[in-house]
């Protein structure tokens, strides 16, 4: 889905969050808006999402049709050492090669493990990883991340993947980055439609969202101005500030 | 995927998250635990989400996908009164059905907002549903949820979608609970890989999850054993805490 608008080039991404755990509601996933966050800032945008079982024909599913479809996939979970833990070899069969013992893995791995029991079998199959995969960092617990191709297969453990994406910083190659900028309104947002929908119809490039809210007793919302061009952005929001207050509204600048 | 196990008609769902406010990071999703957990209360598993983005074509994608795949299919978000909320209109494109103002959405609605500055066309659009659907009670904000076949079309702020939950339960034919047990143990999983792997191959029906922990400068992990039968549930309980006991670790039932 790498598209251009504007004569820009978007960088796309998806995300495929591996696991029964968010699945059955034990676990709220944290690594969506992680990674969301984390695009952002290597111009890279998050377009899609699939949360898939701990299932090897699911898995392999979402990752042969995404990862054709965007510059980067990212996926979450599945990689540690027990019996569930079946994200490498679903996306090695996915790419129809092999499972292999990468050796930096294994040296990794025997290092951290010398003081931590020693190395097990278990403890090896972090070490597996897809024929020609790259490793990625893992400060924190020893087994790293993989890199095949453009899929980036990551820890479930938020702070083990922020830990991953970290080392990834700056390395992929992305466009602009998706800049935001807020205004807030103690307004219902039904009574402003018109005003946002011909705001963004008026400032190409800008994406306007509308989030409403309750709080200390009444309503109001929260207008998402999002643009990869900070000119276009500055004018749609001077803009949309303007057409509340000509409405008799006060805009709260940068949000409420 | 409506399945069998172990004779066991399983009844499946999808969840279809909509909007841009998740893939940019500025939302944190809640919505798929909150559905899971209400799905296992009515028998019914959660197979797979996707999270996509305000556009008609992603939007229908997700839907005609899973819409056939699943006994029920829900969707979060994009069903308020503003130019960014299109969930109606990309689901009837996606059915092949028009979109009419529901008359007792209308009617809804017009009583909601006579003390509140009156219904107008930004709010009639919340009366808006895809041909021969039936609404779902929303006794918080006025804007109903729709039914329109297997298909339930949810509120993305999480305690309105909570409240047409409620006022779904009990409605939808399901199967038996998946119910769940948890152990605990102060062991790293990476040395109980094995034990947790035969325990659950002796345990036909069981599935049994491995999520690790770092907590009070230690390392453990919990294991969720789940089925849908309470008798095999127990059964394998027992043996795993036996099997970790053998092994020399403390097993703490209920979990850490």
């Amino acid at each position: 889905m790498a598209s251009r608008m504007s004569d820009i080039r978007i960088w796309t991404a998806a995300l495929v969050v591996i696991g029964d755990e968010i699945l059955s509601g034990r676990t709220q996933d944290a690594n969506i808006a992680q990674l969301a966050k984390w695009l952002n800032l290597q111009g890279i945008r998050l377009v899609e999402v699939r949360v898939v079982a701990d299932d090897m024909a699911a898995i392999a599913e979402a990752v042969n049709t995404l990862r054709v479809r965007h510059d980067y996939l990212f996926t979450t979970g599945g990689i540690g050492p027990t019996h569930d833990d079946i994200t490498v070899d679903a996306i090695a069969a996915a790419l129809g090669v092999g499972v292999i013992v990468h050796p930096k893995a294994r040296a990794v791995l025997e290092d951290y493990y010398v003081t931590r029991g020693g190395i097990n079998e278990a403890r090896l199959r972090m070490a597996r990883v897809p024929d020609g995969a790259e490793l990625i960092e893992n400060v924190i617990s020893g087994a790293p991340g993989i890199r095949k191709d453009n899929i980036f297969i990551l820890a479930g453990i938020p702070r083990v993947a922020a830990l991953m994406l970290e080392s990834l910083s700056g390395t992929l190659e992305g466009g602009r980055p998706l800049i935001s900028r807020t205004i807030g309104c103690w307004v219902p947002e039904s009574e402003v439609a018109d005003i946002l929908r011909e705001t963004e119809a008026a400032h190409h490039g800008c994406q306007i969202g509308s989030y409403p809210f309750f709080r200390e007793g009444r309503g109001g919302a929260n207008f998402v101005i999002r643009s990869t061009d900070a000119a276009v952005l500055d004018a749609c929001i001077a803009d949309l500030a303007e057409r509340l207050s000509g409405g008799g509204w006060e805009p709260v600048i940068d949000g409420i």
